[in-house]
């Protein structure tokens, strides 16, 4: 068994609010975070799949299809996006760190596993001091 | 003559447009830049000055002091802000990476010239591959 | 279940020496790190807690308040001090970066519990190049 | 149980290739890292070894003795090197990081052992991007 | 006058040896970086273009413009090639960093000028702890 | 002209204090850093010099040639050393980064010039977020 990772990245806007809060509830619960006009950051983003090496490449998975696929279901959906209005598969949830690197994996279990690999851990850091990991359920 | 820098940070959403242009047009010019959702950044800005090394202190300047002031001018007034909606300083201007290192340097000059020091340069890192930096003029 | 973690940093002196040892002894055993006029690092520590999404915030722990209880516990009782001298949860023990994080992991498991999480890992950063993992025994 | 990790590094040329297939057929397998004339990297090794903390020491293992072991099994022979003509722990085997991995985990088992610790992990890091963890098997 | 900067990098493989010396005095002059096997880097390249700040665009030059030049007249010419053999700019040149450096400056200083800006510096690490700079002459 | 640096670095004990003055006045001055039990930093040490490129070698100066100049006269008198109290040159000066940085260029001055080279400017890290460049006087 062996692992392997690849970093990509995103620039997005969100803001941390319940709609059924008001402005000044959400602004107790989330602080400055909670911002009604937005926020927004550098996200990058760590996924790393496992599964053994294939003796006729070295490989355990092409790391140029990995990044396709990160890309197609990940990227495209989130980079330059607002996080709360515009990426379907956040669509109902609160716009947490949390609930995005849940959403990722969601999001990449299926065709990480078509292409042959099974996806081991998603890490997104929102700033360089503040990362989430999830392994899956 | 020695220089010393100060590191500082801050979240932002912004976006990249002309009120006079159509999406359409904004779309053209500036790319994913310009969603009208917004989307937002890690900004890193690093705070030269310059001057002589004082010597009852063996400082330029106090370190402490030049982080008061950039949090206070600066920091304060941008982090996890929209740029374009609620920046005072930015108010009427594009909210490219140029034309925020140039309006934070006329933020600080000042009170950098207070505080004992000359103000060298304002250097902005909007992701980690683009950055930009600005002497004066 | 998921992770989330928060960097803070510390700048300390100290010296790894055994007091029943000579100075000879404890250059042959521990090196230039036995220097007796002590010597001194920036350490980084990451903070690594688990437990379960809050389905009201999307929060497994409110980020502030985790680097809240890590300042208080151990980054305002390490930072710009001697750690062989001075730090309460040293005392009467080797300063060398293991002893370092499993003291850090007992001053931070109760109140990271009595936050609502569970601490996961100490990771403790001697040097760029040089790092301890801790997970509890 | 601690974990201690020492990062070293090597500076290397490979090819990724299999000499049963023609020059155009690696380059349909492995796109434009197989080009004849090679190509190279600076490469990142994390070595995590796990044991007890000595208490005479308060280390797990001396690092200058981990560096040692690592220089003396693995840098000395891929640093500045051809890992597909050079390195007599790769003869046979296809240049990818997870190959290299898994080698230099064969070369440092035992001498990590003989020193009295367990080795835990190999993380190699081809590009800043691209990383493989190998835990034995 | 503001000075804008965009990161690429580039992997290579490259070897530094005079054709008129034998590999033995090659050896004495430039150590381990004549190996006559290659050996190769992840280059990372700082392109910096200065000029006035277009008030149309808020833009000193288009970002994506400036990273196509970029990478149509340096990193496709050496990405995943050997600077000695493969590269036409550096033909006839000792592939130091050095050189390296000036060839790529020489490369961009036209297509940069054209595109409405002045070359600045080119800023080219070989490795973290090495990097050279060069501001044309 | 073209311009190279070389990145090492020191780990070091210091405190900022002036012997005239009482403990409580030093911490008036100079805060925690006045500690008077020490505490200490991983300084990053980065010396740029400038020269011809030799056309013989490619090189400005050879870098091996160079790290050997910078730890000589600078990082074997202060790597895990008390600045305050064991280092020649600092003997009399104020520990502070500045004057650092100015007595790491006294030291350096002639014998970069005896290899064939000038120094153009040290820049000294403190911390991530604290540095200072000197170019000489």
């Amino acid at each position: 068994m062996i692992y392997i990772t690849r970093k990509e990245h995103f620039n997005a806007a969100h803001r941390l609010f319940k709609p059924e809060f008001s402005d000044e509830k959400n602004l107790e619960v989330f602080g400055k975070c909670s911002n009604p006009n937005w926020h927004g950051h550098n996200y990058e983003l760590f996924v790393t799949v496992k599964g053994e090496v294939n003796p006729d490449t070295g490989f355990l998975i092409n790391l140029k299809e990995l990044s396709g696929i990160i890309n197609r279901y990940v990227i495209d959906k989130l980079d330059h996006k607002n996080v709360n209005l515009e990426v379907d598969f956040m669509s109902g949830r609160l716009a947490s760190t949390e609930n995005l690197a849940i959403a990722i994996w969601e999001q990449l279990e299926a065709p990480v596993r078509e292409a042959g690999a099974r996806l081991h851990c998603i890490k997104l850091y929102e700033t360089e001091r503040n990362f989430v990991e999830y392994y899956g359920n």
